[in-house]
């Protein structure tokens, strides 16, 4: 299996924060003030599964001018070092007392000048993660101004390098190869979460780094819900199985999904799973540069529409460092499609009471329309024994 | 493999909620407002892997009497049905014009009455998960006033239910199971991130749901740091390696670790491990319910600094539903132990510069001491293939 070497060249965030602070010049920001993982990671490639523990805030301070500052927990100062971020300033976390909240105030100060206006993301998505009752310590000891962002970081996000490309295209290599294994381990007989268990070894053998998502369900002729967690039940002659993974390789995701016939497909699974490939590769024509969310959603809806009933809500998102991201695929996302962005297509029909189908798969936005990263699926559903 | 049937009995929750109602009582609170996935599983079951993606929110309010509200996106509302939660209002999130503000401050006004006081979580490890300017929004719009809860939530979840540690003590298990077989996957020659590959296939293959944390590392006579995602470097003879894990099982975490010598061990590393251990028992002996986090920290760091030079940092926390939560076995928290708590043992011992080793057990406090949920390591350091 052929993928990119690991990791980034610091040219690859100098890039990216360049990006930032013209954007944050435009707003008269003086600062970024990020807390997640993945905001944290765009801007200095700091990549653990240590964030896992809630314990401990993290914080990236990216000032219009020059490189990002790390006020960080000690505990992650080696593997910050490691970055290319060189201003690095670490407290002793977990400290009740005072748990990095000064020493944040302190260079926020420094960083954005007494008065400057710091920018936070506080639109859809977004999170502040550390604890509200710092979050009003901080507001009274920095003597800065904290103001929405603006999607400064969002945006930036949403339209992906080629060398980021090329991680998600990995990862979706990665979840093709798994694919195409499950019937090793699924056939009739085999409980769900059998199946869960043993997908997610086959996952990691094709070259995940670790699996952070998988859901899935089965039913006779489709299934009834597609968040929920695997029960011990066994898969039936006539039963749709679903598969749908996130997988991780070098802190980049796919997200996309299979549908298999547990032994010979009725017609109307066979229909349904036509029309969910044939509606997939009508908004892959669609998807361009020009094209809106909003649009590619209506044609996604109306290609549904004609071959049979759109299940409710978004028929699609960004994908990248997180398993969704950014825009989606909903009547009222305006975001203008842009080379370099990277969606998923994910139309859903439905067949029954409790009973949908739901098809996914990854797709780049290019200058000239838009070419998969996951192997499109065969219009013909997958089978496995019955 | 004996282990616990899936899921709690309602009676579970009825338990958590009636706890949490009396606490609310006494600090006057209408209602709990709680936005983070371990929140809301505790007190409704809601287990999901869905909470990777970051675009949804997700609300679930416990009045102070009567049973919790659920105001979520409609994409879960059929399996927060398969809960014992009844009262399951939706919106068809994500709705950038209004996800879910509005129907969450209607359901607040009414569960809390105007004026009413909301606790929120807002101390140590806490998150607000929902964008900042939603909160904004909520608070302008609900009639209700907002506070901090008082640690409630964290308080109730710090001390385990029989049934709860029955799931960690399942949980441990799995990775009891899977440190044994280690020494199939892992020998001289072996890159680390294949080391890290296999290993989690071992845990999935030992009975985990899933792999939500692996850290680990290697190096000749210890190793640098605990929170780096592993490289492609070849394990060699001399090497210490070191595998930390948290393994998911029907919604509860174990966290311990194992280390291995690739080879006989040099006298220092044999030495320090047995300190290690040495330490972890004497640490055992002295948890027991009146004993406090601090307290067990000075036992731990002295028995330790009689035997080397102890790392910094924290020595254990407390674990179940989250990899690390509740308490820290840090110098400053006052938190006394109490029978049903869980939580790890950490010693770490420093054996040059960037060469350190950790050692990791999970414990049960009980009325008359402690008892090890996983199975406790040997003084002698686990052997693999030189």
């Amino acid at each position: 299996m052929s993928a990119p070497p690991r990791g980034f060249p610091a040219s690859e965030y100098r890039a990216r924060v360049a990006r930032a602070q013209s954007r944050m010049a435009d707003r008269g920001l003086a600062a970024l003030l990020l807390t997640t993982e993945a905001d944290l990671r765009y801007f200095s490639g700091f990549l653990t599964r240590f964030w896992e523990s809630p314990t401990r805030p993290w914080f990236l301070i990216v000032p219009r001018e020059g490189d990002p500052v790390a006020v960080i927990p000690a505990i992650g100062a080696a593997l910050m070092a490691r970055t290319w971020i060189t201003d690095i300033r670490t407290w002793p976390a977990p400290c009740p007392a005072d748990d990095g909240v000064s020493l944040l105030a302190e260079t926020l100060t420094e960083v954005a000048g007494h008065g400057g206006h710091v920018g936070l993301p506080m639109g859809l998505e977004s999170q502040l993660r550390m604890p509200l009752a710092d979050w009003r310590r901080l507001r009274a000891r920095a003597g800065v101004g904290f103001t929405d962002d603006g999607g400064i970081p969002r945006g930036l996000r949403m339209v992906k390098s080629e060398a980021e490309i090329d991680r998600i295209r990995a990862a979706c290599a990665v979840a093709d190869r798994a694919f195409a294994r499950v019937p090793e381990i699924a056939r009739a007989g085999v409980p769900l979460d059998e199946v869960f268990r043993w997908f997610q070894c086959l996952c990691l053998e094709e070259g995940a780094d670790w699996v952070p998502y998988l859901a899935g369900a089965s039913g006779p002729g489709g299934y009834a819900d597609v968040i929920s967690p695997a029960g011990p039940y066994p898969l039936r002659r006539g039963d749709v199985l679903m598969l749908d993974t996130g997988v991780m390789r070098d802190g980049y995701f796919c997200d996309f999904d299979r549908n298999f016939s547990v032994g010979t497909p009725s017609p109307q699974v066979q229909a349904a799973h036509g029309a969910l490939i044939d509606a997939t590769q009508e908004a892959a024509t669609a998807a361009r540069p020009g094209q809106t969310a909003a649009g590619l959603f209506q044609v996604l809806h109306d290609a549904l529409a004609r071959r049979g009933t759109p299940g409710s809500g978004r028929l699609g998102h960004g994908l990248g460092m997180q398993l969704t991201e950014g825009l989606s695929l909903i009547p009222d996302d305006p975001t203008v499609l842009e080379a370099g962005m990277v969606l998923t297509l994910e139309p859903g029909i439905e067949l029954g009471p409790e009973r949908v189908m739901v098809h996914e798969e990854n797709i780049v936005i290019r200058e000239e329309g838009c070419t998969f990263l996951s192997t499109p699926a065969a219009r013909d559903i997958l089978l496995l024994e019955g």
